[in-house]
């Protein structure tokens, strides 16, 4: 490989800890060039900066623009084998216009025509469904079909077959999160074509995993070894909602129930560990009572937040918006976040955490108070 | 300590592996006596038998005996500091009259009268309670009031205050269960006494720990780590129930969701790790269909069923009985159990399995197949 | 079963918590009798005490007196099949004869004649041996021959084959720890029969399991998942010595090295966990400077120590002793314990203590610090 | 942000699963790129192939050539704040000229003058220090100073203060191995500054970590806490050399001991865990016998090797060197690795695998056989 092949290009620069440069010099950084080599006194302020410097940005993205465009894909692009599913996702600005939401994440808009079947695929990526709006869409795992409806989590862990169907005569949207960026960074993806329609065309309110594991407290006899996902593979509005009522009615009869005053949240767990859903994603939810003010938060890792109701006030390091139903939003690893709400908000969050906290790179700071992530 | 005074007595016999006997012989094991020693060769056969031995027998306690005798108990014992319960235990046969059901585990019926208390007091020993018939008793826990009904499941695990209060004009009696032989034989037992009066009059329909808890696979934010008992002080009668229900139902539907055919069975589980409820006592509920035969299966570690409702046959080892609503029976280490049913059996089920298995000692045998404990 | 000849008796007393002695009262103590129950009131002031009150008395057993007993044994009595090994067990004086040093822990002086085999079996207790003087036994472990030599510990984890044999013409004698008692009292034991002569005469200096495994912080990559037990079959003199001549060095030159001023000790651990080298039994060796003494300290659990080498006075309770090379004195559960000595000592130590971090019962104070047993 | 600006383009290709380009079609992609979307259906193929397709190319650097090029740097490059340290990074000529040797993983050579510090900081990547010749650099963490020679293996978990200096009047090259790539994606990473001079110019044979870790199986009573990383600052060439050695001559004894015939390996291991030393990185070493070829092996995940001694051949994927000592090459994910040598080879190797297993991703096929990375 020649010179002017090799693509490590090195400038030799002045400053503080570079070397004075000399025609020795440039013709050292020519022999690294040449030998693939690059020097660590030239690269080690943007490589290992005192703190995360995500290029990620902050950005938000308005459910009455996604949705519109979301139905204009239904009329124009099919969904089939190939393609597999009528996915739109969010370019973060800082990550060169690749479909990724943070270096970690992926997030898309799916999108499924009147009786429209997505094919049937499995892949080694995590991934997870968030209904903020409609139902009709029958998820179909492993066999097993699962009602979508408004409010409801549905993971979906690596390497599971699933295809989904849509049952009725009406569109429906909701929320994809992956985690193809990490995978697709890592080398560690693999992917099978299945059948392209769904093995099960049935309808049932409540899936056989929930009929299994819905029960709180109780497994069944016959899976008691913990797995690395969630056998759940639906979590319903109803609970999350319950469980989130419960906690703000306990802080106003005086329980320590929320994570901080008028702010209560739940972490979707696998009811094998206690642990995330997913080895690789967090999922939670947030409901901030009105007049709430959240503390100041930085974490290592990135979130995303989507809007389920209400409307709130937002910040993440030097940007803010107001933010209403369907409203999608990133945080970069390390970037303050502050919420605040007159009326009320719901929040579904998902994040990378698990990832930070199982090698031992979590932290979290909470207004000047460090510690690690909870 | 001469001789005489020595707890040691060795008898020199005939039989393989024994010695001559000669004087010279006689004369060594009175040295042995006299020195606090004991030959292996004497006490092999007994000590290190080639499967478990339990000194432990079968038996039945009937309901309709047991709680004429606790209201007798009501009649002429007050309950009251230094009593502490109205308590009565099962004293196995084989166990030499010691209140112990079986060599590691208790099991008593407690007794409260209309407006009575039991005091408040903490101790490591970890206790349960679970209701076969009535209600109208709360249990006052860290002073959160939990209501205790036919058909819940109540674990109070060790070093929490504790007391009882009965807010009905009906006496309530139920079972407790707990592992104070095992800590009793290992001097881990601590207690200590708490005010006379329960902290809290309140008679919630759910306790905070419910109210917080209880909503499968979600987990409050303010309680992410993980703890070495249930947070969650009450399983209730209509989750049990139903996800027996759905097992039997998913049965019938063609899949795979029972232990066997018509053998439905749930464990309770700590939700912080989907592990036990507490580290030495496993608690399941079990229900037989009609026409329902279970295999024949032996563990290393004891087990205590008690008929929740419904009529059947068990037979344990060489002894059979026809079981019914409120019935007790035990089963020693290593006993094949083999139950079987006409018309529908539910039976609650507790043992010290998880002693075995966090020491690595868990053994099944399942007619012929073995393995570990599942 | 009639009265008479059930094993419950109960007796009316007087006093705090008892009810009035009435013929009411005995007539229901009768019922109880008859029907196997014991109530609660009259036991729990022995069964549930503020601290443990260990029926395990503290005991010092001498090496001179215990070596000619075992010598004597050598001369009467053969070893072979069905007596299995020429073992003499310590018989706790507190335990009614019963050849168990704790309520759950089994050591015996075993004695091995010139040219001897102690024949193959195995075992679900857990064993080990340590050996204070002599050389010239290897234990034959799953067919690996271990040499057994002064200072050595040679952990047997439970179900592996092994038989001993003396390849010398002089006797050896060393000490069995085990967890005996333990699994007789929990009727977990298994037992079996293997060949009446070791399966090798050789006589390796080191173990395949050592030439595989005492590398430090090296593992093969022949066998990478953790197992319940070591895989490392010897732990030698030479590196235990010089761990603990290392630490008392560090003192000396300022650093962090000793659990207390003089006072150096190690943990042998199984090199796949980092943890103890069996699920029941930890062992280690603590060696005291000259002028050293130690905190007092109590422990849930209980211990039986060795003295290897040197002199010292130790104090279990409310007893003292002075203690020379060889001889075993044990701590039960709770007991306070303190050891001195002017010219330096060297013990071995092993005690329940996993049993009960895994069930989460472990408890320690040191002089007046509570905490977990560390 | 206009059109122009945004950083998404999205051109509509034909194709299987592309749909049907139309002026309709452009005009939605117009508005997908105007908000920051872009459509799974043209991405999947190159995000979600069917077994990973990694950007990284197996490449080799040849030490005859680093060395002088290390050298001259030696001579124009002073060592110092800001620069922080002298090392050259390999950089992998898929990567874009990056600094880093895998997508994940950073190697560079060190080299430091007669008498240089290299500066105290500390970070939160996790690093090691691998000795293919030479010595007399001492390595201080936390003020401990760690001798580095020829064959040792020294680790250095993130967040430790370290600095180096050179005691000899030679100058002195290594191998620093570090998880810079993979936190600078994924924006865990933190910096901070230390003394300009290290804290201690002792020059000690063995190091404080080693004299109270590097005893085989025993752990001191001072540190009874698993830690993330191991404590253990220095493995030792005469260990690993021994360990190695052994093996081989286990495998001519006829036991199993080897990974295949003629393959000795070890794993570097954290002694309070048995497992790897760092959560992001493995460590092992390799002893391929004289006549020895390795099944051809591949796994998720990334690795590069240093020849410590011989030579051989290796090909990985379409490409195949002769390698000798000193030489680094590099194994991208999911390549299938096959070395042969006709005289022996002696190999470290670093990995990034414990990220793949903690994170439930990992995979590996020997031959034809899949299974799970060991």
């Amino acid at each position: 490989m020649s010179v002017s092949e090799s693509p490590v290009s090195i400038t030799a620069t002045d400053g503080p800890g570079q070397p004075i440069r000399t025609p020795e010099l440039e013709e050292l950084y020519r022999g690294f060039e040449k030998e693939l080599l690059v020097p660590l006194w030239t690269e080690i302020g943007g490589l290992m900066p005192a703190q995360p410097q995500s290029e990620a940005q902050p950005h938000v993205w308005r459910w009455n623009t996604l949705l519109p465009l979301a139905a204009q894909a239904g009329e124009l692009v099919p969904v089939g084998r190939g393609g597999e599913r009528r996915a739109i996702a969010l370019a973060n600005p800082g990550l060169g216009g690749r479909p990724f939401v943070t270096p970690t994440l992926w997030a898309a808009i799916q999108y499924l025509n009147p009786a429209e079947d997505a094919p049937v695929h499995r892949h080694t990526q995590n991934a997870f469904r968030f209904v903020v709006e409609g139902e009709g869409v029958w998820t179909v795992v492993n066999g097993d079909p699962v009602a979508m409806r408004r409010g409801d989590f549905l993971p979906q862990a690596g390497w599971n077959w699933h295809g989904h169907h849509n049952r009725t005569d009406r569109p429906m949207a909701w929320i994809d999160g992956l985690d193809i960026p990490f995978q697709y960074y890592a080398d560690s993806t693999f992917f099978e074509f299945g059948p392209d329609e769904v093995e099960s065309r049935d309808a049932p309110e409540r899936s056989y995993s929930e009929r299994l594991w819905a029960h709180p407290g109780l497994r069944p006899l016959t899976q008691l070894q913990p797995t690395p996902a969630t056998p759940l593979l639906a979590y319903r509005w109803e609970h999350t909602d319950r469980a989130l009522a419960e906690q703000l009615a306990l802080e106003a009869e005086g329980y320590t129930a929320t994570v901080e005053r008028g702010h209560a949240a739940v972490r979707y767990t696998n009811p094998t560990t206690g642990g995330d859903i997913m080895p690789t994603i967090r999922t939670e939810f947030h409901r901030l009572a009105p007049d709430t003010g959240t503390a100041t938060r930085r974490e290592v890792g990135s979130s995303v937040y989507q809007v389920f109701e209400g409307r709130g006030e937002v910040t993440v390091g030097a940007t803010s918006w107001t933010v209403e139903r369907g409203d999608l939003f990133v945080v970069p690893s390390w970037q303050p976040l502050t919420i605040t709400t007159d009326h009320g908000l719901d929040l579904f969050r998902f994040s990378d955490t698990p990832v930070f906290e199982r090698l031992h790179q979590d932290r979290v700071q909470i207004d000047n108070r460090e510690g690690n992530v909870q």
